[in-house]
């Protein structure tokens, strides 16, 4: 089975809420048949992004500060005098950072760094359920 | 066939021009015979990149100031003072956004979400024809 | 063998040392028997990224200044006030940046611009050796 789809379902806090995913990842990646390959991490929706980061609350902390600093939520933005959301900085700063990564896998382990996780950032200004998709392509 | 190319022809003004591809990509993937897999959306060319965003004339218009804030035009950029192209900032935009997306399709359908649409930007600063790269992976 | 994993020996300075590693992706691509898909440029670590640039000495030193500007080595990060390694900024580059790099390849060469390079960005505070992950996918 060349190509395998899964599914991760999120609670998230919005206003950069940043989630260790790495362990489901490496759950769902055992599920799969595949050893090697990759699997692409997309976030279904334009308000959230995708990276790695060593994951402690300080590094959390300064990645929230740099994302503020970029794209500030107290700037006008012609999005929210148009729809009144008010999270047009939630949508530059998750089109800047992405909504996709590409990590590898061999023999079935994730070729991440000892230090290195998968974070789910979620820039919307508001509690929100998202779900993730992870597609497993490999051998 | 686990492996389909196609090519995207495109007419950029340049400048900060974004444009939305998603229906082209949508059409490019019905053309391959792949249900499952991924498709990495890739700009061959150092001054322009691909992200996601909920494509409409509000964000449109903030995507160009953040990545004005970031890299701003009037900037002096040692790559000018060398080469006289005057699109220093065109190249460290493309370079900090990326010029590689990958999305992955389940059934034949892109995992978008319903406000999230694949856009091309092209940073350069004279109008260009490009032709992006779709590459499917899958079965 | 659809998939073929492939590793990058890298001695960098760190400090923003920016190595144009093109070549090496193209000999290791003409060492597998693959024609066509796509290789993943992977840093295992939460201090490195990939991207694309031409490559050239003006770009390498504006690249630092765009990075300089937007995380900058004198500011204060939580990081470095807990665990006092002096890399805060490096962290917060690296996960702006991405680990992760997609390329495609047709008929087993890279679908680059003519002036477009992949680099890998050590953004770390000191000499480093770096394994860097490719991961190539196709048929």
């Amino acid at each position: 089975m060349p190509v395998a789809t899964r599914y991760l379902a999120l609670e998230s806090d919005g206003n950069c809420d940043i989630q260790n995913i790495t362990d489901q990842v490496r759950t769902e990646l055992c599920a799969t048949s595949l050893r090697n390959g990759t699997v692409t991490v997309f976030v279904p929706g334009a308000t959230g992004g995708v990276t790695t980061v060593e994951f402690e609350e300080g590094l959390v902390k300064d990645l929230r500060e740099m994302f503020e600093a970029i794209a500030p939520q107290g700037k006008r933005y012609h999005h929210d005098q148009k729809w009144h959301d008010g999270n047009g900085h939630s949508h530059v700063r998750a089109s800047l950072l992405g909504p996709s990564l590409t990590v590898p896998f061999c023999a079935s382990e994730l070729v991440l760094g000892t230090w290195q996780q998968i974070v789910f950032i979620d820039f919307d200004v508001r509690p929100r359920s998202r779900k993730l998709v992870l597609q497993f392509v490999g051998e």
